[in-house]
């Protein structure tokens, strides 16, 4: 058989701001060959996660940046398509780190999940039953703890985990403001997500508009944003409110974190504000799959996909995670699912 | 018997900094005569706290301002001198809000308590088993949560409730760091607080000495200043740190909270901040009172006082806790401790 071959887009600068063209490179070289204890997974959809904008940077967090030369990394799901190892067998979907790439060698660690079933939802998998819904549920259900009649606000909104953690926040009863930019996106929160309400950033005084729709004040704030949205949201808490720090989208690109003068209500309210990192977690998924997908089946939870095409669009799809691109979980489709196994 | 006359401290011009001599008078008055249901205290020690002075400025906070003409709002302790209730009896001790005068009326309220025994020691009460050491213990047990050889972080360390919570968390087994301005203030928290080392911020580059004595990050911060100090100890936060946070001290003259940049740490480190009033937790003082009282009694835990003489020091007592004037709890001493009962 011809030699399998895997395109690849790898680091080649460190980007400041938007990644441009020079930033990266789309090589091909041939696809790994499994060792023992290895299975070769051909992908099949990338995610794009503003935490993978943050992983070019040079900077330490709680995974190593990327270095000049390595394959951008990403968080993806793909289909086992030769196997070495007892854990996985060829046909089997996973969800693993693929990165920027077609195909990735997979082991049994701790990033790499079989998911069950054939003929399983990839896209499902990709925006509920996977990282993006544990990161909603465990920030919502762990830290907000939202309760009947409360009021939740929701920063990125239309996002991949703001749209599910606003919904989660909805089926426990909460009263549910979303935050997101552009009249587009504030259609879908409201309509297609089911949130109360949602207010346009870009066209709002945030600050009249968080009074107008949170009177008595905010329970939980789920941030995925900071910067001066964090700030005038601090500035309405309710008294013993919860904030769950989820993201920084406002910051990934300049580094720049502004600290939130309004933090300083944390201790007249009472309230709490609590940073979190779905991988922490990794053990305990399960126990946030069971009631996605029960909430899912009953036509409560839903998701949507803003879906980018072919392995030379990852780049354009990270820049428009930031230039407000995606409703729903943002994708790219390297390969199409339910492939042909390779012919041996 | 000749009218009680009540020498009391009124405020006359909300005070922009430091409290200037015009902005506050000492007037005399007739006492109060308790109605039915009430008790009247002569006041024997005024605590001087940081809250006291937000009070005097024109925002809503978690009691109302201080209102132009009203006598200045303060915790304190007095005995009872004449009493018109079932609750206190001619001779009682109790804390109260005894505001900077030298007689109060006191009902069985929210805010009274009596304190056992007509020989307490009314120091170690202000000092220990008031809202003082209320706020040190729920905001180091309940929030902080130190475990055995956790690295903790106090600020305002000579301070009164600072010095409290580091004892507190180094009965827990944690290695405790204190953060305080100038030598007399490190050498008492070292030698008579018993911390294990004290960083002079007058003095030190604060990032490198919290790197050189928190070598592997900071479990719990417990916080009563903000502003720079709050955001040095956040950029050196371990993994799950919590931080408590007490108090904003260097907010509180010029009104301004400056938004800690490095709180997005909280998100990285997957940490906690919150805030708390030790007043929310008033019904449960005693939860609190029980361990403090045999902590003392075991010799594990020390108080110490800064005491001005008379009600006429109140105010530069007041200024006193800006310009780092006390070691342990700050005290105005209005009349002698085991007065007499005024004769019927």
């Amino acid at each position: 058989m011809a030699e399998l071959m895997n395109r690849q887009i790898v680091l080649r600068r460190r980007p400041t701001g938007l990644v441009q063209p020079a930033d990266t490179e789309l090589i091909t070289a041939p696809a790994p060959e499994p060792a023992e204890g290895e299975a070769l997974v051909r992908t099949t959809y990338v995610g794009i996660d503003a935490a993978a904008r943050t992983w070019l940077n040079d900077q330490p967090g709680y995974l190593p940046p990327v270095q000049l030369g390595e394959v951008i990394r990403a968080a993806g799901i793909g289909e086992v398509v030769a196997s070495r190892c007892d854990a996985y067998a060829v046909g089997d979907v996973v969800t693993t780190l693929t990165g920027f790439q077609e195909y990735v060698i997979s082991r049994d660690d701790i990033f790499t999940t079989p998911v069950p079933g054939p003929d399983v939802d990839q896209l499902a998998v990709m925006s509920v039953y996977g990282p993006t819904g544990a990161t909603a549920y465990f920030g919502m259900v762990g830290i907000g703890r939202p309760q009947p009649g409360e009021t939740v606000v929701v920063s990125a909104a239309a996002g991949a985990t703001g749209s599910v953690a606003g919904q989660i926040a909805k089926i426990a009863g909460a009263r549910v403001v979303g935050i997101a930019g552009g009249p587009d996106k504030c259609r879908a929160v409201v309509e297609d997500f089911g949130f109360d309400a949602c207010i346009d950033y870009r066209e709002a005084n945030l600050h009249a508009a968080l009074k107008e729709h949170c009177p008595k004040g905010v329970d939980v704030y789920f941030d995925n944003v900071g910067g001066p949205i964090l700030d005038a949201v601090l500035g309405r808490l309710a008294h013993k409110a919860r904030v769950v720090l989820c993201g920084v989208i406002s910051s990934y690109l300049t580094g720049e974190h502004p600290g939130p003068a309004n933090y300083v209500n944390l201790l007249s309210k009472t309230a709490l504000m609590q940073g979190f990192n779905a991988l922490d977690e990794w053990g305990r998924f399960e126990e946030a799959f069971g009631p996605l997908r029960r909430w899912a089946d009953e036509g409560r939870l839903v998701h949507r996909q803003t879906i980018f095409e072919g392995i030379e669009s990852c780049v354009d799809a990270m820049n428009g995670l930031f230039t407000g691109a995606n409703i729903g979980k943002m994708l790219v489709k390297i390969s199409e699912p339910g492939g042909k196994k390779i012919p041996s």
